[in-house]
């Protein structure tokens, strides 16, 4: 039974809470704190992407094509579907000689409510660049005709770029990946059951490189410092990723997967971490990791996400999100 | 510790879980089925708003101001924003003598997202009457109006109009309502923490009308009907309340609350139901009042509702959304 790790407050009660699990490990696989279960597999779903993007790089794919910082960042990208993003996404796709109609991803309506709005106001409609995985499929497609490889079909787990991006995935989490542990993720390519003391280590080693051959740690600083230098291209207008990370820089690398996964790497600290809300819940996932940040980087976290507060539609305070338990954890 | 009540499924494997209460009292205060802690007291949110709309029809404000069945069921309305609902709030005003001015629920932006973007196409923007509870709303104002009270700051709890409609809710649920258990709804009118066996009682009682005056009886059977001929407005475009009671008519009230509450009558049966989901999660509520609905309605419920299918943005069946425990529960 993994523990409460968020409490949902309104006059002063609990109006609803959220359990989870948090592993804590570093770049040798020690475990440096561990709540409720670390040992079950989860869907990290698109917290993994900046370890899915290390092959774009590592295979000098990035390099060939020329792609940006902006460009690297946007690949590990959750983005809002802001008009930065699609620019950028389909300037990716450019230098690949390919066009929007490559993506696979599917569409969808821009995730951050007012651009969705303001593409509506334009007369437009949404593609695929709008959808928040556009970046990633890009980076994907990038990969595939820098190497000579035939892109359509990139989706699939057995195409030949999405057997390099699984095989990342497996080395860095040092876990099988087959059909029996992969599931579809909303962008329709594979995404694999790990369990999330792997996936801390995974992030442990991508901020520190441990263990992992010299190009993919290479990979790894460059991707880092890519998103340190362009956040608002991982996620967007008020996002916690791109928040945190505007506030942290290179200190924190911090992405979140859908169904209250997050993942960071603290690479002075040597440490990654891994969360996964019991019940999916994105917000709670956001608490908890705003929590390990305070704890781990002694504050900074900006205070929208340290110590939200519930406001309804007259902005009056209503109530609050706070972790539990986790400024009394054992480190 | 309350037991899973759904399981959220992909690639074969569960990937989160929603906990929850759940309560079905008959009009004598029996339980008929009870799971996790019925006797915690959970905000019910925008679940109770049938209950806060007697006021306005037993009192004979709705009649002496001409409200039609469709204005009383946008009473009782967390609505999508979109045309029909905007329209009837604003004709509800009007016949109270009112402009959209008088509304305190704040503005926002057409939950359905459709709406909401069809309006920021049409360069207007959002307004109070937008706001999911501007029905809800405009009925107190009408109460207030009719009864020759002075509307403004009617969502204050000390208001008359607002101790007359937190009056009933204590009288039907049977519970002391004061400042001790008060916290503020997003609408700003006060909502209190209830046990949800209570919220379940009150509700049987919304259907039998057993042990009330007979006028507040009448209330519930023409709000029932208003209800039942007219559940577009009550929520909107695909939306659980509105097409499962499009599917039952008469013979199921469903009302929707905010983290994660239902409440249901069932008048056929005599029974009440009240729902809490322990993480807030509205997917997982409507998971569970569909089963609920199964069980003691003998089917019926859309097949979308009965067994959700989660698709990802090419369309793709990539999980499940399934109850738990509730068909094998003890009646």
């Amino acid at each position: 039974m993994d523990p409460i790790l968020v409490e949902v407050t309104r006059g002063g009660r609990v109006e609803s809470v959220h359990r989870g699990a948090v592993a804590v490990v570093d770049a040798d696989g020690a475990v440096a704190l561990a709540m409720g279960d670390i040992d079950a597999a989860v869907f990290p779903r698109s917290a993994v992407k900046a370890l899915q993007a290390l092959p774009l790089v590592e295979s000098g794919a990035a390099d060939s094509l020329g792609l940006t910082d902006a460009e690297i960042a946007l690949a590990c990208a959750s983005h809002g579907g802001e008009p930065a993003h699609v620019a950028t996404a389909e300037a990716m796709l450019g230098k690949a000689g390919q066009e929007a109609s490559a993506l696979e991803c599917g569409a969808h309506w821009p995730s951050y409510d007012v651009a969705a709005r303001a593409l509506a106001a334009s007369g437009a409609t949404a593609t695929a660049l709008h959808n928040n995985c556009s970046g990633k499929h890009a980076g994907f497609i990038c990969l595939a005709c820098a190497s000579g490889a035939e892109p359509a079909g990139y989706i699939q787990p057995d195409h030949p770029t999405m057997r390099r991006i699984t095989a990342a995935l497996a080395e860095t989490t040092g876990t099988v990946l087959d059909e029996r542990n992969r599931g579809t993720d909303g962008c329709s390519i594979p995404t694999y059951a790990i369990p999330l003391k792997a996936l801390a280590l995974a992030f442990a080693r991508f901020g520190t490189g441990t263990g992992w051959h010299p190009d993919r740690a290479a990979a790894a600083v460059r991707i880092r410092a890519a998103v340190a230098e362009h956040p608002f291209m991982v996620a967007g207008t008020r996002r916690f990723d791109t928040e945190v990370m505007q506030a942290f820089g290179a200190r924190a690398f911090t992405k979140t997967g859908a169904e209250g996964v997050y993942c960071v790497a603290l690479p002075d600290l040597g440490l990654g971490i891994a969360v996964k809300c019991d019940d999916g819940a994105g917000r709670a996932a956001e608490v908890v990791t705003a929590a390990l940040l305070q704890r781990y980087l002694g504050g900074g976290v900006p205070e929208r996400w340290a110590h939200p507060v519930l406001r309804n539609w007259n902005g009056i305070e209503v109530g609050t999100l706070r972790a539990t338990h986790l400024s009394g954890a054992t480190r």
